[in-house]
């Protein structure tokens, strides 16, 4: 078997848990399989580099932030191979430019182009442990890049595609991916099975587990993923195609607070002005969610919709620097609101489950405010103080039963 | 002008510092110039990092040490690109992979092989300040390599050579090359210009300005070089072929402490004893220095030399095991002597020298235990706590007068 497995830094942050990471691969290793390993940086290394590039530069070149970033996944690994070392099994730590990843050129979120494999190959021949730097690439130029956030869960699944992995674990501080965040819903179940469908869902609505665009990419080359925890041995949640079992109705409830929304108010009920509000807006490259659109009075009509917390106040500023332009009488913003969503595969031959949903939350008291559905997820915007009690409802009334 | 200017780590050790080496390099971009900026890694990380590596593995693989280690320097140049550009002048770090610095494979001592000049021209064509990894290669592994201590000296001697720099710059945190060493000899003048030969017999015996390999392969390629202070704008010394002012006698006296005599006595006087001898300590890697051998009694003879204090220890061991194969009687060690050493091009054409260097030291009361001489250079071993007294008779009577 090969396999591929991968540690981010809280579980990499100090000797004693590199040690701990070098024993669970070496553990695989002496079981006869080719084991390659992905590490982030150690703990809050990423952050220290990042804060120091401000003090430096409050604007630094992205190229020289990635630059100084990607000395940290390279301590992280030699670190480990000195640890494994230690434990007797031969290892090599690789780099970027040893396995020539290539990625765009977009420092800071750069994409994956081609990976070789040959050093990695010759090395798993000489049966050593192979541990590669995540969260980093090089580009065109021969710059290193990095990933963006999440990046070495992405890195892990490229390596896993391209060497056409048995198993892709990807390793984290809890034990896979659960029906709602446990520590609001402490009845919460650890889900073990679910499609990449579903996990793209959860993971943009606020399931910090795995790293959208790792999941898009093992969606894409049918890699099948382990999320599983470092600090035991317990089994963790697969993410694959299908799911054996019989699709769940709803398989986790998702909530997001980092949303604001947004209301243009009486609009001409013309052609082209949702274009011209939603065009303005992707020019900034401020993304539009949830969109409602309503009828308004005196052949006027409403627009509404969600954008991320941080780009309300600009989202504002450019609506009312064009107000003339898209014939707005009034914008507001309301950034105490938060999204609940029911995720499930099960859902698009099931189509009882939006009125179960706002029973649910109409017992609880909570005032619906927006609704978006896609083929496998129902989200509601309601207010940011009963987002918990919200969360708590919809879970009862789905995965208690 | 093409300028190449190396600071090392003390002067990078913080935000303070890499702004003043900023300003510096910036200073000569202004006024038209190319410039190329050798770094070191920061203050004490190359120790730091050690340290770390033994703390995970008490006998780390060196290759992994140096994939480690490569970090500091990768750190050091980015954040001086973040100053540069908040100082506004563009720049660009380059790492080993970057500009393909080849070295040969041995880890923790490596050898530049070649160095491609391609991408550093090709910045410098787009007026940006080039700043590089100094003390890194790569070897025919694209493995990462490091030079040795002072290799940060070496590569900026080894991109002066292949970009045909106009000037070799090398600071420091002294002035320049001192006559002797200022701490010990407060009347130390500094040296205005010096041979290659003088430099190498001076760095050799402890003057720590400039490492050694650094000034070879500045004789051998032509770069002259000018040591100078990071801290003002002295002017420093420049280190070239053939200084222009008639040779000095003596430039420069040296001492070093690092050394022990070992007396091998009463091997039998017959051919071969001493090559069996040094053909044991060179097999275990043990540099011989000053060799002196006497007629002993009865047909026999006695041999000293002298080794670098941390082998003294090894190389008695050794011997004593061979004893009877080296017909050795009996071997002693002292530990407790230094070697003085005066050192200047002007010697070759005055045979004078010598005695006058015996003569202040006789005046001085300080008895000479070994002589060693080489074209340019008379070095005497006495007891270790003359050294002080003796460098200064020694300075008094060549450089005062």
């Amino acid at each position: 078997m090969l396999i591929v497995k991968k540690f981010g830094g809280s579980s990499v942050a100090d000797k004693e848990h590199i040690y701990n990471v070098a024993k669970r691969c070496i553990e695989d290793y002496q079981k006869g399989n080719d084991v390659v390993v992905v590490l982030s940086a150690m703990g809050k290394t990423t952050d220290r580099l990042l804060e120091m590039a401000k003090d430096f530069n409050p604007n630094p070149s992205k190229r020289e932030v990635d630059m100084l970033l990607a000395t940290g996944e390279q301590t992280s690994t030699a670190l480990m191979s000195m640890a494994m070392g230690a434990l007797g099994v031969p290892s090599v730590s690789l780099n970027a430019f040893q396995i020539t990843m290539h990625t765009s050129s977009r420092y800071g979120n750069a994409r994956f182009k081609k990976i070789d494999t040959q050093r990695i190959r010759h090395e798993l021949e000489n049966r050593k442990i192979v541990i590669v730097t995540g969260f980093q690439g090089i580009n065109k130029y021969d710059d290193l890049t990095t990933l963006g956030r999440g990046g070495s869960d992405t890195t892990a699944v490229a390596l896993a595609a391209v060497l056409h992995a048995d198993s892709c674990e990807i390793y984290t501080d809890v034990e896979g991916v659960y029906t709602a965040d446990p520590r609001i819903v402490p009845n919460a179940k650890k889900i073990p099975e679910i499609t990449y469908d579903e996990m793209l869902e959860l993971a943009t609505l606020g399931a910090k587990v795995l790293h959208n665009r790792s999941v898009e990419m093992a969606k894409k080359y049918g890699v099948q993923l382990v999320v599983r925890s470092s600090l035991n041995n317990a089994e963790g949640t697969i993410v694959k195609e299908e799911t054996d079992m019989e699709s769940m109705l709803v398989s986790g409830v998702a909530i997001d607070k980092n949303t604001a929304r947004i209301a243009v108010f009486g609009v001409k009920d013309t052609p082209g002005i949702a274009f011209k509000i939603f065009d303005l807006l992707a020019r900034k490259n401020i993304n539009v969610d949830v969109i409602l659109q309503s009828i308004g009075r005196e052949g006027t009509k409403d627009i509404s919709f969600t954008v991320a917390r941080d780009d309300a106040e600009e989202t504002v500023a450019i609506l009312e620097e064009h107000k003339s332009r898209i014939t707005a009488k009034r914008i507001e913003m309301n950034d105490t609101v938060a999204k609940v969503s029911v995720v499930g595969a099960g859902m698009q031959s099931n189509p009882g489950v939006a009125s179960r949903m706002f029973e649910a939350l109409y017992n609880a008291g909570i005032n619906i405010r927006m609704i978006a559905t896609s083929e496998i997820r129902i989200t509601v915007l309601i207010n940011e103080e009963d987002v918990e009690k919200a969360m708590r409802a919809v879970h009862d009334q789905f995965i208690e039963d």
